[in-house]
């Protein structure tokens, strides 16, 4: 998406500390003492100005939900929408996700969203791709054994690079929808991304997968 | 495909012993000596009318190719065209995908093409399906541990289907392309069928897997 410069944005996160954490590192190990339960922490990797979060935690209220976006001028958007919601299981971080694991301890996240993640299409950029097994390496770190990763996408080439990054790093593919909006998935959250480009006809893709192995399974 | 009686099939397929094996449990291990060579061998299951098959020959004769076709009163129409091309590198048999393991001895396969299979959409007939879990375990009986399973489809829900399929049975996905005609891969093949459902505008699925876990990879 295109970018506006708003200088503004840093400090209107620092004024809703309730919302916005400005020192993620302080919680490592520590985040179901932040949110005052036990119930299972997801984080959407890349969250955006934050539709999708948000109406996840309003749909999941025994979920805690935690955004991660590394631009300061996006999530500010989203968080405009949890002081509107004033919801208490979502939290935003303002932080890149290459910073994963100063973050989050092993195994205390149950689920990542990756959405609509920028596809990098250049060979040169395929290490940024939120796919890459260098990613994948920290998503199993900070990931509950059982924990999954429900990716979607309306980009035909970030898929198939993702599921055979998947499948090469030794992540098993639980479901698969090659036309999420003519399935019969039922539930699906829209973000702002895929409701505008879903509109134009855009197929969506998307797949849950798991570092679990096979002998592990029951 | 709609099937027609065609009594004289049979009688046909016996008149062309060069070109279809009628016992072939008696080349259990030995399918080499048949072809007086040591090419690979690739199998296609479900050859259909053979244009698959003769194609490849033609383009591959260093490779042996056997096709495997159920059904008489098609098959006998893939032995047209080999009578027509003369070709030294293609075996047909008139058999089940079910008895692959008395006709082919552990590790005799370099490579098994599954092209447009019967998707079989209703769950009480998910074993007929060519990439359930039972087929998967014959594949991995008659193919080299590198061997690789080449498999597209028009079918949506098979394909999404037999990805999982093959990720839950422990496979690893090399190359998956959701979109093959306006795909850059090279040297496509295409069956009767494919041509036929292409030109209506049909979206083509292809991927590569193996059987090779990650810790066999160098």
């Amino acid at each position: 998406m295109r970018l506006r410069n708003k200088p503004w944005a840093k400090e209107r996160l620092q004024n809703y500390p309730q919302y916005v954490i400005g020192n993620p590192e302080d919680w490592k190990g520590k985040w179901h003492e932040l949110f005052q339960n036990e119930h299972p922490i997801h984080i959407e990797i890349g969250t955006g100005k934050g539709k999708f979060i948000t109406e996840m935690a309003k749909k999941y209220p025994n979920v805690n939900f935690i955004g991660i976006e590394a631009y300061t001028s996006v999530i500010v958007s989203a968080l405009d929408r949890l002081i509107e919601a004033e919801l208490p299981n979502v939290k935003l971080l303002n932080i890149n996700a290459l910073q994963l694991e100063s973050i989050f301890t092993d195994g205390e996240i149950s689920r990542i969203y990756l959405n609509f993640s920028d596809p990098w299409p250049k060979n040169r950029h395929e290490k940024r791709r939120l796919t890459h097994h260098n990613f994948l390496q920290k998503y199993q770190h900070i990931l509950k054994k059982d924990g999954q990763i429900h990716f979607k996408t309306d980009n035909e080439k970030l898929f198939e690079y993702s599921l055979v990054s998947f499948s090469t790093f030794g992540m098993i593919l639980h479901d698969v929808i090659l036309d999420l909006h003519h399935s019969d998935y039922d539930g699906n959250v829209m973000t702002e991304y895929e409701e505008k480009f879903s509109a134009k006809g855009n197929r969506i893709f998307r797949c849950e997968v798991s570092f679990m192995k096979k002998d592990e399974r029951k």
